[in-house]
């Protein structure tokens, strides 16, 4: 980053910061109706702030939920397209007495912003608007196009970004996908990610006697919903953690020799087993911890529920049982084919004495991107430049909705370059932000509009 | 029964179905407090009918909760002395919207009277009344002694009964208990008890990780506590039904050939699968359905449940799973070495990463009588008398609490003569009661007394 753009941005640094805390002062609960009109207006600051930086074209368009706001400047020809993804709204605040400052009156302490919003993603959506106004305003132009696409209702599930994507797919054409709202490794310890794992969610329900019975009264007699049920689900596993479903790991793209020692390299075990407060980890055999959660499919009991939960005992056969299942899937997995394989399972290891009903729900397809790709080179070296450490390509063990969205309809390519850190408690009380990685990303997110031209050239 | 107690129980029927209804009248819900000075109204209705009946030395005796109503006839020397047990006070009524009729404004109709209590047990607490009545008016005496004790707690688990009867353990000084708040094996088939299954309950909880995970994040890295809950009750059964606790059998008393027999004739597999909407009945092989009710321990699940219970999905990754269990019991097996022996079991089968916390709750002894008891043989000749068919010297598969608590303080052998039936909807909407089994069951009761004294001379 050349001394120009380090002055600007030194000397604009207390105005951002005035700037973002007004920006996180309005409370944006997207879930919560009442809070509307305040959805409403962080789009309008949001806007009014891109316009007052230099962006062109500022609109806020209308979805049927909460809008989109949208802003470009594409003055750099022949240059590659960057659309820039975030959102803007924020989290519900319960419980509120967890708190220990007011959430929606952003203070600084320790160099570390406390607030609703401040790591997601309100505070990472400023840094891309600043982003672009820093080196506005230190050149008066851009060595990329660029384009903001802010959502307004990620935290509700982007309920109709698929819509508004089919209905702007001229307006959001793009080179490149640049999202900020993903999470570091650890303090000082910078990623972008190649891959994200996909999911398979079903939900199944056994029925048993038509209603609950009485223990005493039938009790032996009968198949107990709930003994169908642990007998059902113990058949998806064996005793080393492998997925017993037959045709699940068919498709898994193996992990290379490259992946493995990066994997076996980041996995600290007693680190994690600290986090977590248990005594040991456990996972599918033969596969480092980072490897499981990064490469690896799962299959995981997210819920299961039957019979009597008051206190004490009611002596009742329960006539019904659900257990909640998703899969996390990895390249080249496919849902619809998991979905397909899984029910097939069940049925044929049903017990006797009960129905099935099997109901498929949520599916993501995984992600993965060649490694060698030249807008990953940009981001990692834009990341070595401004964390002063080789940053490491990752992959992510979730999935992340909205990058699907945009590479399906679009053909975009993500760069998942977020600052946020996992012990920062976004959806949780006392979320927080560091500042000290609000500086290095921003450095970050300049030095990457910068290198990418030249990777893509 | 003789010509003058006949004309006494015809002159007296409508009477009798009169003061049926005032007493089911009174909303007696022991659980409610806001019904608590119903309850006392009942014990009040109860001890006022039992005086008019020519009973002596009625009273109402206090209990830290709802009252006992006790009143005897010690007129029969050197004859045996009967105690009767029964309960005024009922369920609750919810759901509401499910009742036919007005729960507490009985009707009858088609010879059956629907109302809550009508079958569990105020119509049969008020037969034990009706029946010293009757007795009275033809003849001025009774052919043995007799004591009443109605408790107004039977519904919120006798909570005062063992104190109660610790304290008037000379009041209720008896030979023999007889309990009406059983059931008939059918419309037409009567049945007296000889033994009934004990209880060992307890919940069990796995502890994981301290909170719970996003299952993308951590998803395969540690064990899923739901995972391990499904593995470890698997090991609680094999697949042929039978329990695989160490040593859960040892002490199993077992089957006599007749009983077996009994069994096998007694098992309707059809109208059992029928009643209970099942397409097959299940349970430990090698046992008739009827001996695995009666004659057999089981271990069976009431509840179960952690994670995400809400609609649709939630990747959690659950802290925290919970189990109810209870076992049922037969003679000779002692509840406290069946909870130690399932604590040492799920201690032994815990899988890796989890902690295990037992609770043990709720423990009744398995209970039986000589088949060849003199108060048995009375009670299969009155029920012969009044019902014009042989009854069946049956087992209960569930426990009735208070036999335990006459037994171990009283020494007193029971005798569960019941004129309910399992369909009359006691505990749910729309309770009914077939008023030919009141009446039958009157003769039977009356026959009782009269044979009781011959059998046990």
């Amino acid at each position: 980053m050349d001394k120009q753009l380090i002055e600007t941005l030194k000397k604009n640094y207390d105005r951002y910061l005035k700037q973002m805390t007004d920006f996180l002062s309005i409370p944006s609960i997207s879930s919560d109706s009442t809070h509307k009109a305040d959805v409403r207006r962080a789009a309008e600051w949001l806007a009014n702030d891109l316009k007052n930086g230099g962006l062109e074209h500022v609109q806020i368009l209308e979805t049927a939920g909460h809008p989109v706001v949208y802003a470009d400047f594409l003055k750099a020809e022949n240059k590659p397209t960057v659309l820039c993804y975030g959102h803007y709204d924020v989290q519900p605040i319960d419980p509120i007495d967890k708190w220990d400052t007011d959430p929606f009156n952003p203070i600084i302490k320790d160099n570390i912003i406390y607030g609703r919003g401040t790591s997601d993603d309100k505070g990472q959506v400023f840094m891309l608007a600043k982003m672009a106004e820093t080196i506005l305003l230190a050149k008066g132009d851009l060595p990329v196009n660029i384009k903001f696409c802010f959502e307004g209702e990620e935290e509700i599930g982007s309920a109709h970004l698929d819509e508004f994507v089919d209905d702007h797919l001229d307006l959001l054409k793009a080179d490149v996908l640049l999202v900020s709202d993903t999470t570091m490794l650890s303090m000082d310890q910078p990623a972008v990610s190649y891959a994200l794992r996909g999911l398979c969610g079903l939900e199944i329900e056994l029925q048993g006697p038509k209603g609950d019975l009485h223990s005493g009264v039938y009790g032996g007699a009968v198949q107990n919903t709930l003994h169908a049920m642990v007998e059902l689900l113990g058949t998806l596993h064996d005793n080393k953690g492998h997925v017993t479903v037959d045709g699940f790991y068919d498709q898994v793209a193996p992990l290379t020799d490259e992946e493995r020692t990066t994997c076996e390299k980041l996995s600290d075990d007693e680190a994690l087993k600290n986090e977590l407060g248990v005594d040991t980890l456990y996972g599918e055999e033969g596969y480092p911890t980072v490897a499981r959660i990064w490469s690896r499919p799962t299959l995981e009991l997210n819920g299961l529920f039957g019979g009597f939960q008051g206190e004490g005992l009611k002596t009742v056969i329960p006539s019904t049982a659900t257990a909640k299942i998703t899969c996390r899937l990895v390249p080249n997995q496919d849902p619809a084919l998991i979905g397909a394989l899984l029910t097939k399972h069940l049925n044929e290891h049903l017990p006797s004495g009960v129905k099935l009903d099997v109901r498929l729900l949520d599916h993501a397809e995984p992600f993965s991107m060649p490694v060698n790709h030249p807008a990953l080179q940009a981001a990692h070296n834009a990341l070595e430049e401004a964390f002063k450490t080789k940053a490491i390509l990752s992959r992510q063990g979730g999935s992340v909705p909205i990058v699907n969205t945009f590479h399906d309809k679009l053909g975009l390519a993500p760069i998942l370059m977020g600052f946020g850190l996992d012990s920062e408690n976004f959806h949780a009380p006392n979320e927080h932000f560091h500042l000290k990685n609000f500086d290095r990303g921003l450095h970050a997110l300049i030095a990457f509009l910068y290198d990418l031209p030249k990777q893509m050239n």
